[in-house]
């Protein structure tokens, strides 16, 4: 049974570890799962997000975490200083160091400055889009702070508004609302934002996730780097990543295929920011319809890239999500110039790199086609895993040269 | 029994596969193993490097080969079509097809020109320095056609220079000869090569290699965007790969560490081309030795850079190379400041990506560092994988961010 006198030096509650699992929270794993606590009577009381104590099965206390007893993973380590007092002062620590790197990377403030777990903060994403951010408090704890955590990001960036995101999905695991609101400040209409030379409109309440795949923009940049003088496809388009990107970069020509009309509507608002509209065009429609189509037509591109939504977003889903990136592959090959470039990615859970790419390149060479690789890309720098969680990288793109 | 008369339409010989193996060479899989060919007397009499029609085992003609039966890989597709022949204006269309996606690639005339199978030449590396090449024959055939392939490159890229380095491990293992020359004009010292901003001199005649490690551009580039005002420390330097990128970027200070006083003599020169001789100091020396009073001196840097030798060449070394790794991560590790940068390589095939992550991540962590994995590079675009080999990619660089 749990004794709160066990820990003299706290009046907090304490969870204790099961004997023999102290190993990997010692060695920096931050997750705890529900078999490896003591869930007694008293924990389980305990109101979802408590800072709790956390000890080993010797009541050592081995370090500072949140607790959640009716989450798959009730115990989410905060910090490895078991003293660590969780306050305003202690999230804007998190949030310099999380900036610093942020800072040093992109010279225009458009950025995922806090990616949960990897960076100290479980359950939590902060986007910042110039002048404005988004928080996601996807933990019961970062509800309980979001006022901290607001004023946190307020005082480390200086945004004169803060958009809180309720909409994802892990906050309906955690029990927790879906309302969206402007926190602070006001927000009227889509932000321009400028990455790669591009302007993206982000429509940080109306949006999709936050807004606008930030994660994809080193991806961007080399499809942008591929895309001089040749016209371009982008299928799964969204608001225009990929094709905007590419007219940035030179592109004779870029066409967006998605089936949202409110994304297509904001590349093509996009498009006009740039200067570009006279490059760009839309097509709206299903995915597997238009490619189709288009085979028949008979049209190819010296570059064509394919970003869907996630085919296999949990380990269910994974064969049947598979071979829907093999379909992918065969006919968006069949679009391809000789010599011109395939683009392929995924933002599936449960389909590893090795897994995805083997799909991928058996729809290609089902198509017929001969493929070079020539680049394989991750989600940007702004989006750290935790080195204790490096499997959980989701977000995978192949760059591809067809003969 | 091979039977020459079976394939009317062609003198040459034909080789034949093996009941139920034509599927994977139709699918576009460039190999044919042993157990996979009719090695018969007559197959085993062809002159390593002969062009052969592989037939499958009803006789159908289904590619062209060059044939070693010594070979652990005795049939290696030149052409899916069986018809193909292998001449001056075939390797000149190879050559053009690769240069052109370089072209795209680079602004400046310094690339791995043919990555081998992927670049639809088996076996041949050619890299190219500006106004020179250098080429790698790997293989029988190409041994043979050297002096095509030398008119090709020169065609094709207009330099002015040829070494062709026959130094290559599997050049032994094809029976060729391990000497080295310029075969067309003339080379007297080290090539200076801009790269990311900074001046890296290729002694093409005597360097490891090919003079210069190409394959890393990327990842010296991302190295480089981390390194500005900063301390940096790059252990196995080699030419100064690393540190003379950083120095491109804006940092304080490099210190390169190397066993080799050769390559150090050559980053010395390259830090003095580009004006940084006064921010760039070496350490000759073993790395480990190095990196153990380092830590014992108790300096510490902004960006770390660590990029050994193949520690894991050969399955029959991978854990041997993977203890390696994990030591020179938990070393490397206690070299970084808190909130500084962590860069570890790896060029062994033997080690994926998910052995190599996994070492490193925990001899950061056995080193008591907690760390963000906030990139993961492999080698650059100029040096494809085909797409039936993805598995055989060697190079990885984990960025690290240290707490």
């Amino acid at each position: 049974m749990t004794d709160q006198n066990a820990s003299p030096s706290t009046a907090r509650p304490v969870v204790r570890l099961r004997p023999g699992r102290a190993r990997t929270v010692r060695f920096g794993f931050p997750w705890v799962y529900a078999d490896e606590l003591v869930l007694d009577r008293r924990s389980k009381s305990l109101t979802p997000g408590t800072f709790a104590t956390l000890e080993d099965a010797d009541r050592v206390a081995i370090g500072t975490v949140t607790v959640n007893s009716e989450s798959r993973i009730p115990a989410r380590l905060m910090d490895r200083d078991p003293e660590a007092v969780i306050d305003a002062a202690w999230l804007e620590s998190k949030l310099r160091f999380a900036f610093e790197h942020r800072s040093r990377l992109f010279a225009e403030p458009f950025y995922r400055l806090i990616h949960a777990e990897a960076d100290g903060l479980p359950g939590v994403i902060i986007d910042r889009f110039g002048d404005a951010a988004v928080i996601q408090p996807n933990a019961a704890w970062a509800e309980a702070m979001y006022a901290e955590l607001e004023a946190a990001v307020i005082a480390v960036t200086g945004v004169s508004s803060v958009v809180k995101n309720a909409s994802g999905r892990a906050r309906k695991l955690d029990g927790l609302d879906e309302e969206s609101a402007v926190t602070t400040g006001q927000i009227d209409a889509p932000i321009p934002v400028k990455m790669n030379g591009a302007t993206y409109m982000a429509d940080l309440l109306g949006g999709q996730k936050t807004g606008l795949f930030l994660d994809q923009r080193a991806n961007h940049a080399f499809a942008a780097g591929l895309a001089a003088g040749g016209e371009v496809l982008d299928v799964f388009s969204h608001v225009g990543g990929f094709a905007l990107a590419a007219l940035a970069g030179g592109a004779k020509s870029a066409l967006s295929v998605d089936g949202s009309a409110p994304a297509l509507a904001l590349a093509e608002e996009g498009a006009r920011a740039m200067g570009a509209s006279d490059r760009f065009a839309t097509r709206r429609g299903d995915a597997f319809d238009t490619m189709t189509a288009m085979v028949e037509e008979g049209v190819t591109y010296d570059l064509v890239v394919c970003d869907p939504p996630a085919f296999a977003p949990t380990k269910q889903t994974a064969d049947k999500g598979l071979r829907a990136y093999e379909r992918v592959a065969r006919m968006s090959a069949a679009l391809v110039k000789p010599g011109g470039y395939l683009v392929l990615c995924s933002c599936s859970h449960a389909a590893d790199l090795a897994k995805f790419r083997d799909a991928s390149l058996r729809g290609v060479a089902r198509g017929g086609r001969v493929a070079q690789l020539i680049h394989t890309g991750f989600a940007g720098p702004d989006h750290p895993t935790h080195a204790m969680l490096a499997e959980t990288a989701y977000l995978k793109a192949l760059f591809l040269r067809l003969e």
